[in-house]
């Protein structure tokens, strides 16, 4: 039986993002990665004291979210779901996963999974039915995610990488598979230098070539990009060369330290060809003039948004 | 706020699992990845049409695991849960993998969580409280998995992988991280030569080393261990031998072709230095004198404990 959603008509992912790219006048994605000690204000206050500590933190951790939607949204093209701040609320956490999703889109903004996937090939197909389009069943369709992108790991080759293309294309949906990371540890094996010339990350960035030679839109952008982070810039030059189709999210802007002045050669493709992702430093946005936290945020996402937008 | 259930007192988890393993007399780990369309028969025959699909697929495939579980628990030292099997089934999923881990521990099995996660470090952070302890909340204390071992992909580097170490050791956990996969795709990024000599996974192997360097038991086992697949046994001695403290989980037997007689070299350190994880050839089992699949998987699952306890 075929998975639920499955459309041969979906606009590919490359052209779908940059025409809302061009439509939002924006590159950013606000990222939620909530953690319930550290939620705005009576995002919890009114619940029930006597339900379950997960039902409660979940259910504040969905208000939360949406308000952070609700806020920075015009300002955005897109959320990036952390799943891991979503998966440690237990079973009430998938729920409000899939509700902050929901309220994403219905915001009018790109929902990008952010779970860093991978595994062999029925394990892989598995993670993107979770992820895209859901799964077909006995006992009827199981609704996925419904993501218009996940990050995918590529430790494990093109076999681990292949399901998750194969399913994103059928929904229109696309795969950012991580080349180089925005943490530190990224040189220890990313940037570990090959015998055959070039590096971990260098070959990576090949793979993603391949896989998306093939779907590249009429906007010049393939439905496979590449995560690379915002903190080391000597990178991006080189590996966009390596991928001159692939939409990049570029994770680490603000609280890893990353620069979005740093980040031009990203949009060679266009200005889709660059995603800015920011979520600590747009949720807990300073205010020293005592504005509260949302409209602090919808502040330093605007003066991301703009930053971005007059690189390009 | 300390996460529940920290034990300063916990058997770190080198010493519980060559306890363990010398218990049971078994090195073996079944597998579980269900699949809604190939469950055991009865497993959902009674449910309710009117409940939403994931409800009723999640339901079938708990009483599909548990009787799995309950066949072939006298043959194994434990179970390897692959969370993206669970994930599929959305809310309900994660309410039943818990479940399938809660009725492994009533058996007397190790559970290992397979979800191969790796990200940066406060989001490794958050995916070690799901997948062991908790997390600790304003709103109460949130209950983890409880995995007594987790899978963890490397690629993003040391502070990728720390977080996990700490939550599990904390716990009297362990951590097993991907080095050499047990995929075709494996050659893609994981055998490729760097320069300074030595492959990629040799690297991660040394990586293994030196984050449980200091956590070695009495039985010669560190909590840090390794994802070795059993495809590829002409790495196994070299890996051994960057790593020789290292618990090495072995998937890939049966249905992706590995033999247990070529494993000799991961029990180098002891019958508990290699667990050997089938999960389709057990599940599937083909009975040609018509027995029933408990019966079948129970045969099989014994067939490969003998296998492996007569190597070591």
């Amino acid at each position: 039986m075929a998975a639920p959603g499955v459309s041969e008509l979906a606009t590919p992912l490359g052209d779908r993002l940059a025409e809302r790219v061009a439509a939002r006048e924006s590159q950013l994605i606000v990222g939620l990665d909530p953690d319930p000690a550290a939620l705005w204000p009576l995002a919890g206050d009114d619940l029930a004291a006597d339900a379950p500590p997960a039902e409660r933190a979940a259910t504040a951790v969905l208000r939360h979210c949406r308000a952070l939607i609700d806020a920075v949204a015009p300002a955005c093209v897109g959320v990036k779901l952390q799943l891991a701040c979503f998966e440690r609320l237990g079973p009430p956490g998938w729920r409000v996963l899939h509700e902050t999703a929901a309220h994403a889109r219905e915001a009018g903004l790109l929902v990008i999974a952010d779970g860093k996937r991978g595994d062999i090939d029925v394990t892989a197909k598995a993670y993107a039915e979770a992820l895209f389009g859901g799964t077909g069943s006995p006992f009827g369709d199981i609704p996925g995610l419904r993501a218009d992108l996940a990050t995918v790991n590529p430790l494990m080759g093109t076999d681990a990488i292949a399901p998750f293309v194969t399913a994103a294309r059928a929904h229109g949906a696309g795969v950012l598979v991580l080349v180089r990371t925005s943490n530190p540890g990224a040189a220890d094996v990313e940037d570990l230098a090959l015998a055959g010339g070039g590096t971990v990350a260098d070959r990576l960035a090949g793979l993603v070539d391949e896989f998306g030679r093939d779907a590249v839109g009429r906007h010049g952008l393939a439905d496979v990009g590449a995560v690379v982070g915002a903190t080391a810039p000597a990178h991006l030059a080189r590996l966009r060369e390596l991928m001159p189709h692939a939409p990049l999210l570029l994770p680490g802007v603000g609280a890893q330290g990353g620069r979005i002045a740093d980040l031009a050669a990203a949009f060679a493709p266009g200005r889709a060809g660059g995603l800015v992702s920011a979520s600590r430093s747009i949720a807990a946005a300073p205010a020293s003039d005592g504005a509260d936290p949302a409209t602090a945020a919808r502040r330093e996402a605007e003066r991301l948004r703009a930053a971005a937008w007059a690189l390009a």
